[in-house]
């Protein structure tokens, strides 16, 4: 596979399948010197944890993290980090059903084309819950970004057509759904009751704010801050496309507009607008890097579908259980931290980017 | 910088300036005995070239691409192909006008905060004629696919407000917008002569098709294959914007939609629908890969602007000379590049995937 | 640190220091289909646990390898393999006589330099502990190797200046010291007993021979097989030099002696001599792979030695405990481990060389 | 092939065969704010071209280094900085006599059976000519590591059995063959001529010795120091062995005499001997990096030896034309290219491993 491993100084590694024994990440070239404990991770894990209300999967996981390497005394060494999660709940249940059936929308047949072999206990490792190993590293990259005042904030744009129409960030803890405007939670709740009824799911859009980037990160030409991004966020399942600042809008607008005008402000380069969502050239142009990732529904529904099993005969399913009628409220945190780990390697790479930073160090 | 260079076993460097001496890419990692010759390389080139219609700026680029190693008696040798322009139409011309000044749009100010120094003839390394290397190192890795018959192809789907109703590709070379529908190109060819008037600039969108991918391709969990090509694609100035299958249209759509169901067709498993553009889990599923860019339009205009230079001045600028009132046409055969590198990389890539694969080479 | 990820396709990456939870590596990229227990790594890691004989640190660790990942039913399934080791044997002893001194020959000195942060447990990361880690990565490794018969043995070929004078592959596992000459055995025997005696210890050489290699193997121009390997084992704690065939002793031969002529046996090309030591222009030449390691005696002595602490005070220091008076018997596994390591690696690597192989794999 | 390219961060990505079109290297990752010039190139380039003396190679190469990218009015830039030379004396010769044979001692044999073709003018991509792209970017690591004041020197220390018995660095320049002993010289060069005579060729070995590294360089636990360099000179051709400090020596040294003790002066921690060769842990331990390199005798000889060609047919040769009955002479500035890359590298790693210095940048 040799796809599991993410970054180039602030390094990811990540293993584990939904039903076997743990999930966990491997986090090479954190800086020594940060403090660091199990609280600071798995505050970011409780957020991604079903369970916690109804458009949620009822499966009870513990996702209690432990840290087995890299801290010493509450503090980062510079020596790998190993960030671990038992699976408590891989009750031995009867996967008859879906071993041998290829699920519509899933990775199932994929699986099976390119590997010959497929681990189809929950879905192995194609299941949502491998998005906890990226939780958890996000959790330190978070830390690190602290470190110089950088803050990543996502939350829940649109569910379905039901779209956020003012945007209030602290009222995203608020509601179940994650989304910063009460009257969309609302009006998205009465939709998700609604496709739930119909034994089906919905999609949605996720949009993520980055404030205090010093301008310059990214590495032009091809690790391009917008590059990058689009990377780490597409590589999680169920996204269907990303955009920054106006993004597909700004197809359709003239260069006059588009362009942001710069201004001096105390003494420092402003932009007066934020068309760019914070990125020119595949750098931090020092505005909010904004964007957005859309969301397929969950392709796991009752709802009965068409389809074939491995031995290529056709069949109907009604995929069992409870599911998330919509994968979008617990993606947040997932693309806060897909969006950390990111930047923290940027920072990282960007340091040598100037002698005189080099020099600074070493003289 | 450290970002110029992209792939893991189909490897490109790439580098060079608008008014520098050369640009260029070496590819490392392309098997030996492919048929290559530099007919083959600038069949693509050309299509790239500026100057061929009113809607490409006025430079004249012999865009000669000389093949200085890797390929002996007209065959890859597994060697690093080495590609090469040289820069001939770098007049002797004043650039005062923007050395120090930052034009809105554009990557000049990030470059002065990130480097501290920036080579501002023609815009350096940020200029579009950067994307030639792109090009090149495109058309080899596109033979490649060719010996196991996949076909990238992409066109002008949109530009400005107008979009293509119908698609018929071979329509795509008929006219200069490279749309596949010749009544949208009419109306986008007055968008732009009145865009061209107002000394302003719009912006459009690309779409890619890829036909004949083996299902399987792509590494979970991160490099992906929409991860992968996302990444690629938004790493081309101006893009800001991409999405797959339904795209961002999925994100309101429900699962039992959106679900491409399987059937069986002549033995082989097949999709009903293509919501997905030919991805599941982050591997082909089989179908045609199905993807869309959104460019911004050309920042380089006419129309004065208001901004400030590097010693913290406010200024207004208009940027003289003759600039694309648009990039898209052009950008489409650098989408192609980029998705057939990405590909011919995922290809290889994925040989080991099995150890079936591993014995069939080697016992 | 970013220092603790190892290999290309076949990638490894590990944590873990002396003294804390676990010990573990993630395997990424390790083909589907290879039958794989723990008790297939088990093995190799009994071979490198300590307390077996009076040479060996007392220290009981368990090293009982778990598998977290990547296996379903006994298969490897394309996914990362997890494999991990708790850390049993970590009694909270007292630290305070070495936690601020800097041990001669140790890492201490340059972690501090380094970091400003080191967890002085035992070592922490420079442990050789660390090395357990790598071990459980080889016995994957191994078992792909297997697959395509190719097979990895090394031998203590030198243990301060008793050399080894026959070599015997199968009376290595007859002797504590890992030695391929029974003879040689009891002399160095003897060499250690006397060094003990004087608190002190020894240094010595292993030699690692591999057969089975088909030619070409290994990356020109950079990664290079020999390449390759020498960054591998050199990069095992208390390793001083590496050589292939002749080695140094190829400095100050004849062209004439030293080049390897070739003929041709049962239709198959052959070398008369393996003055190469299985390697030509950086890749496998069809004949065995022989390489030599030397290490240095054990830093770690209970002779008193002079040194200074972290304060800058010149301090005398008597290392306490029972320490091996030598790494190399146990170092020899480990040698093993690293040459599966990287050889599983370029395996993978060389399969898309030629245009056929990926036809045979796609069309 | 994808073994071209070198380096994390000061990435180096090299191309070219001996007869064709040109050679060359692009260095990616270079910091801006560095003065540059193609004379501080050649200076390097000089030092290997051969035809300067009668041990060398009679082909007359200009070796001009050409500057095509990366550095504007003498500095440079961060983009990358693409380093040519063109071919000028590749004859139109007849190469029908060593076309399909395969050469004792040369990598004609694996090439074949890696790749299924061969460039075989002059070797093709195995010719000593690649290296001229490995000095050419090593050139510019020199001016890099200037800047924090380390400098990088190599030396012949033996040629054949002749050894350098005293070491006077300034000496090396006043013979052809690079040695730090007139004395050894004299013998050497007496050596040298007997060999010619016999239509042979000898080895030899090259020490190198760096200065002004700070502590603490060097990634644990695979990107060690020694790992690092012994993989970059390991990876030049006719390299069979690479030692650090005592090297091979220090397997038969007892623990007592090998370890390195601490003390302090004017304030600083010092080492009261250097057995380690300036390396502990993997990493810089502050004294002086020596290591040395052994090279087998030039392959090409004139003498007659028994091969095989690729149709499998046993046949004698002489290798025609003048070969180096030496390469050492010419690879010392080879050496120390390969060491100024990967401490470059190294020292731009080594930026993030405290997060003391990231402040020290953003803050």
């Amino acid at each position: 596979m040799s796809g599991s491993a993410y970054g180039n100084i602030f390094k990811i590694s990540t293993f584990g399948e939904s039903h076997g024994k743990a999930l966990g990440v491997i986090i090479d070239g954190c800086p020594a010197g940060i403090e660091l404990t199990a609280e600071d991770i798995q505050r970011d894990m409780d957020r991604r944890k079903p369970g916690s209300n109804k458009y949620g999967t009822k499966r009870q996981e513990s996702d209690s993290i432990e840290i087995l390497s890299g801290v010493f005394e509450g503090i980062t060494t510079g020596t790998p980090i190993a960030l671990m999660l038992m699976n408590t709940d891989q009750r031995s249940r009867d996967y008859s059903d879906i071993c041998d059936i290829y699920r519509p929308g899933h990775a199932d047949y994929c699986y099976d084309q390119k590997y010959g072999i497929r681990d189809y206990r929950g879905g192995g490792r194609s299941s949502a819950r491998e998005t906890s190993a990226r939780v958890a590293a996000g959790a330190v990259a978070r830390k690190l970004l602290k470190e110089v005042n950088i803050d990543v904030c996502a939350y829940t744009i649109a569910i379905g057509n039901v779209r956020a129409e003012s945007i209030d960030i602290e009222k995203r803890f608020d509601n179940p759904l994650c989304m910063p405007d009460m009257n969309a939670y609302e009006k998205a709740s009465a939709l998700l009751d609604e496709a739930m009824k119909d034994c089906d799911s919905v999609g949605g859009i996720i949009e993520c704010c980055v404030t205090g980037l010093p301008a310059g990160l990214g590495e032009p030409v091809f690790d391009k801050l917008d590059a990058c991004i689009s990377k780490a966020v597409m590589s999680m399942g169920a996204t269907k496309g990303i955009e920054f600042g106006d993004g597909f809008k700004a197809s359709e607008s003239r260069g006059s507009y588009n362009n942001d005008n710069f201004y001096m402000s105390e003494g420092k380069v402003k932009k007066k607008t934020n068309h760019s969502g914070g990125v020119l050239g595949g750098m931090s142009d020092g505005g909010s890097l904004i964007f957005r990732a859309a969301f397929k529904p969950t392709p796991s529904i009752a709802k009965q579908q068409e389809t074939v099993n491995k031995y290529g005969e056709e069949k109907q399913i009604r995929i069992k259980g409870r599911h998330d009628p919509i994968v979008v409220p617990r993606a947040v945190v997932v693309v806060e931290a897909m969006t950390a780990i990111t930047l923290a390697d940027l920072l990282l790479r960007n340091m040598s980017a100037k002698m005189d930073n080099v020099k600074k160090i070493y003289l």
